[in-house]
């Protein structure tokens, strides 16, 4: 088979088809007659290029080549699979077919992008309707795996077998839907919300952003992990699916959505919904289900606490008032009590932890990074101090692990600073699980200018909150850690 | 304010309300006439331990005090909330606000988890009906700070105010619904969503399973960190909202969800959303949103990869196909080319690099990690040898930084082992970018058992391996940047 791909219609959804393939090592082929198209695509290559390639812990495949082609013809000769993302115009989508089909290989595959098109209609007066399916994503494409493929009888068995295997090739996920309906499955979901969001914006019960709020700080956040039915499997807690179903069966029949038109509810129903949800979440039990959803949970929100963004702003928010800007026994750099100062306290979260339970060798280098930027913002080096164009750069480290650490458990981080003079910053960090000094970190950092990336020296804000620091720890002394290196064998 | 919350029915969301509580440092009274209650309250706070101390990346407040009640009224005396959980019957609420009315201060908030009851129906018949509101939780209530708040007149505004802040200081976002309407928000949407998905099932279009695969591969993890209106504004591209609604707009009429109740499409609606959408994310250009959604979702991804689960468990397996039992340039230890291995060939992703797309200190652990793990795995210490009991821990790091790296790079680490002998494993990784040098990993490892945490000598395949890995560098010579330590100053 060609790796070879031509992309029918640009614009988002194309493009991003486009970049899926070509990141995989597909040459890609694309017609629209957009004067724009190059450039539309080209912006969602960057985006693409920018976030997929580092999705995967492995190095993808040299990227395909990309061409531009005038005609249909030109584009589907020789592809191995056919993409058509024209607009949602059915007299479109016919006309696009048969010039794809007076040109391609009679063993191409065609998928259509179409939101809402059964492909029975999509194949009416086709030559070929068996090489015609639905293909439909997710937006973005290149990221999302999730592709619903919808076909009819006339397209035989291995063909999709065959479709389905060259989709998990390029990282998707595609959903074999068993019977054609409107709008498939998710855009269902998706159509009803946005139906139901519609009145209440028009109602004036919320606005747009309190209605995506409602979205993303619930269960939106559930649903990036398990979907419906395993989230109210868990919920029905010990009794499970039938216990819960018994609950809110009755709720069926009240206008908690303008979504009236409800099937009947019946033992059958419950039997084959309680059944069916055995086989895909039985595997686990409630208590199983629940710690995979918080860890899920907890990670995931930990991933948006890094990027600052939704759930995850909130929470830094929340942190933000549990510390001021003093060390974490409250003192400010010029009330600092004689010693090592407290730079962390924190708990051991779930994604810090291998399946086992124990911290990750990699997450300490977390904790004392954390505790730098703590002892940093102590002596002045702030976000407004970073924001005006200077920080420090590590240029070495050295962990040495003295001790386990497990998931839940409590770690401080206590700093002593070794030199804290002109470009040149030296801390000594030691980690304690209660009374056991688990690890120990020393790091070297340079004061550095942001705009050369050179060294400087620091400013007279941080000169003084160094010198102050140097005052309150200058009874300590050399620690029996510091300076050391991995000794050479032999 | 007393920090005393009582819990009134526990169950799995009042024993999640009173964990939200307790492990924010307030004492929780509880009331269940369940006799199971305390250990199912005790099974909840078991996962809230578990979960919500790592969430923050600062120490919580110590704990409350727990402790479980006769009557609603030892429970709820002096209480500054109470929260009302007990199941969705309104003759059972009345008389439970009834019995709380009777004893708690006047001053005390009375907040409902129900999910579908107005406040209006809530207050019928209360001595003190302003007094009484809906407070309405996502499970996990430990874990999603959603909360419904939906108030009539009665409740002063000040009160509501008050309730906010308190709300804020437990970690939650309580959205303050504007008018009371059956199920508030968010269940309208879950509950339109369920209907759907019940006749899905029942027309034997799709499976519990497939359903809920198609919710959390696609549009589920968009709904984590955008909801509903943003992401359909990214989705219309540069022409934003006004065009996505006039696209989609005719599809309304369409059988695209059993929804059918839908408002008339006129030019005031979509000018109502188009300017709210502008109010809420007009800040940020289409592109700019484009960014922060991937980096986003590549976060969130990257996080459940870690946890092998959802669309993470999807990209591990992909990264499989990528790689086989073999270095990165295909070759079996028993037949390694002479040099150091390739043990690491990747992008950086955006959750490695900071604002300014640098790669974060920390990362570089994470990619020497992954060396050491496919050296590991390249010598037959792999996830089969390490399941029966044997693996090899770090004792001790040393980082050099000598470069910097961007997001979207590609790294690659090569590996020389300095010693492997016994028990004894010390390794040294190169990173380069293209041809610069730009950090070394040194490492000393140590051969355990797994079930004493004690050092012990390798099993014999592992022994093989190191050999051949020994043989295959042997011409290799000490490298300039191993051994060494972070000098002393002075």
């Amino acid at each position: 088979m060609s790796k070879v791909a031509a992309i029918i219609g640009g614009g988002v959804i194309g493009g991003g088809w486009a970049a899926r393939f070509l990141l995989n090592g597909w040459d890609v082929r694309v017609f629209d007659p957009d004067p724009q198209a190059e450039r539309k695509i080209g912006e969602v290559l960057a985006n693409a290029r920018h976030a997929l390639p580092g999705l995967s812990d492995v190095a993808l495949p040299e990227e395909g080549r990309l061409s531009f082609h005038g005609s249909i013809a030109e584009a589907v000769e020789g592809a191995a699979w056919i993409q058509e993302s024209v607009p949602e115009r059915l007299d479109l989508k016919h006309k696009t077919f048969a010039e794809i089909q007076a040109a391609c290989g009679a063993d191409a595959f065609i998928g259509s992008s179409t939101s809402g098109f059964k492909p029975s209609e999509l194949q009416e007066g086709a030559t070929n309707p068996g090489q015609i399916f639905v293909a439909h994503p997710f937006n973005p494409v290149y990221l999302l795996p999730l592709i619903e493929i919808v076909a009819t009888p006339e397209t035989p068995t291995e063909r999709l077998e065959e479709l389905r295997a060259l989709l998990v090739g390029l990282g998707l996920y595609p959903l074999m839907v068993r019977k054609e309906i409107d709008a498939h499955i998710a855009d269902r979901f998706l159509e009803a919300v946005w139906r139901e969001a519609l009145w209440l914006v028009k109602d004036g019960v919320a606005t747009t952003e309190e209605i995506d709020n409602a979205i993303r700080y619930g269960f939106g956040i559930r649903w990036a992990q398990m979907g419906l039915f395993e989230t109210y499997r868990v919920a029905g807690g010990e009794a499970g699916m039938k216990h819960f179903m018994a609950q809110f069966g009755p709720a069926l029949k009240w206008p908690w959505t303008k979504l009236m038109d409800v099937p009947e509810f019946t033992d059958e129903l419950v039997d084959l919904i309680a059944g069916q949800s055995d086989e895909q979440s039985g595997a686990y039990s409630i208590r199983q289900l629940e710690r995979i959803r918080d860890d899920n949970l907890v990670a995931m929100m930990r991933a948006l606490k890094a990027q600052d963004w939704g759930a995850g702003a909130l929470l830094n928010a929340h942190d933000a008032t549990l510390r001021a800007g003093t060390d974490l026994d409250g003192r400010a750099v010029d009330g600092l009590a004689p010693g090592a100062v407290v730079t962390l306290r924190r708990a051991v979260p779930p994604d810090w932890a291998d399946y086992n339970g124990h911290m990750n060798e990699a997450r300490y280098l977390d904790a004392f990074c954390a505790a730098t930027d703590r002892f940093m913002e102590l002596v002045g080096c702030d976000s407004d101090y970073i924001a005006a164009g200077m920080s420090y750069f590590t240029a070495e480290t050295h962990i040495r692990h003295l001790g386990e650490v497990h998931l839940g458990q409590k770690i401080e981080v206590r700093t002593q600073m070794l030199l804290g003079e002109g470009k040149k910053l030296h801390l000594y960090h030691e980690m304690r699980a209660g009374e056991d000094l688990v690890a120990t970190g020393e790091h070297f950092l340079l004061h550095v200018d942001l705009s050369t990336r050179r060294p400087c020296d620091p400013g007279p804000e941080v000169v003084t909150g160094l010198a102050l620091v140097a005052a309150a720890q200058s009874d300590l002394t050399w620690p029996e850690g510091a300076g050391r290196a991995i000794r050479r064998p032999g």
